[in-house]
């Protein structure tokens, strides 16, 4: 539960560019001391300030009860080096194999203000506090949360800004397709001419 | 409005694979002869079957107005040839140049069983009927879609798959962050070792 080298408090109101390209995400949860994770690529930014976020979260998941029990969760955004293990998480359930986050050899750490672990090696974490709308939770399996702190991997994030086309292609982050496979975050396209 | 050449029906069952990446979406709208498009990042998957997604829709815009009235909107994806054309529509309000379609020289064409016109030049197009839900769209600008046909260009998207590494960096999707800034599409990565 050491905090990892590359680790630095983004600005809240800058939280919501950590997911505005719509990365794919590890959602960690922990309730009642158990511990989990596994990947969605259904989330998505809801507000700027305060930052709050769209997460889906199945009812036949073992996440779902952990962050309806403890009202908190965090988003994980896995770099490219972890696309074995992001499908990994998101294919086994720990419903089916309890110890799931030891089998994949998953490192988390620790911080203050945060009851979740955080997931060691991902590119940014948002630590959420779920907004209840129990119509959305039961109807769409959607989650609301609001951001109250948010991280990054400096070499990638830094003054508000994600940094991929300066940093190894290995620290980008993922997004999912289907079937295993994923794109990577490409390269930087400026679309203002001013 | 007359349909592209690169244009073809997409399966509804493979419809959120068009949108599971996380790319910045247009969305069009029409409601009583007006006609609106406008650039939004907050857009995602809500269900494989049928397949359903969420957009955010400010208040303060005036495709909001066209999508309430109407019930219905497309989700148009972009290229990366198309980002200051994304980042104009983003930028631009139909409440103060109200002939913004024309004035940013947007091509729409019309296909049957939709009443609202798609972008031309685009990757994909998912046709959208509201799924009202009044709490979530006053409190969190937040809609939610039933997709009723999806299409895209089979130069990049056939056969329940999208070909971004066999076909021109040009047609790559876009995924935005802030300040007029993309990030395109980038290589495949297959993270199931099977």
């Amino acid at each position: 539960m050491t905090v990892p080298l590359h680790f630095s408090e983004v600005p809240l109101d800058k939280a919501y560019r950590l997911l505005n390209h719509g990365p794919t995400v590890l959602v960690s949860s922990a309730y009642a001391g158990e511990h989990n994770a596994m990947a969605a690529a259904w989330s998505c930014p809801l507000d700027f300030t305060p930052p709050k976020v769209t997460v889906v979260i199945d009812k036949a998941t073992r996440t779902r009860a952990l962050v309806e029990g403890s009202g908190n969760f965090v988003l994980n955004l896995p770099t490219t080096e972890m696309a074995a293990l992001t499908v990994a998480l998101g294919t086994t359930s720990a419903l089916d194999v309890p110890d799931k986050l030891r089998q994949h050899g998953v490192q988390t750490f620790g911080v203050e203000a945060c009851p979740v672990p955080l997931i060691t090696g991902c590119a940014a974490w948002l630590i959420c506090r779920v907004i209840p709308e129990p119509h959305n939770q039961q109807t769409y399996d959607l989650f609301i949360g609001e951001v109250t702190h948010a991280f990054a991997d400096p070499r990638v994030f830094s003054d508000g800004r994600w940094h991929f086309d300066q940093a190894p292609d290995a620290l980008r982050t993922l997004h999912y397709v289907a079937g295993g496979q994923f794109y990577q975050t490409g390269a930087s396209v400026q679309g203002d001419p001013s």
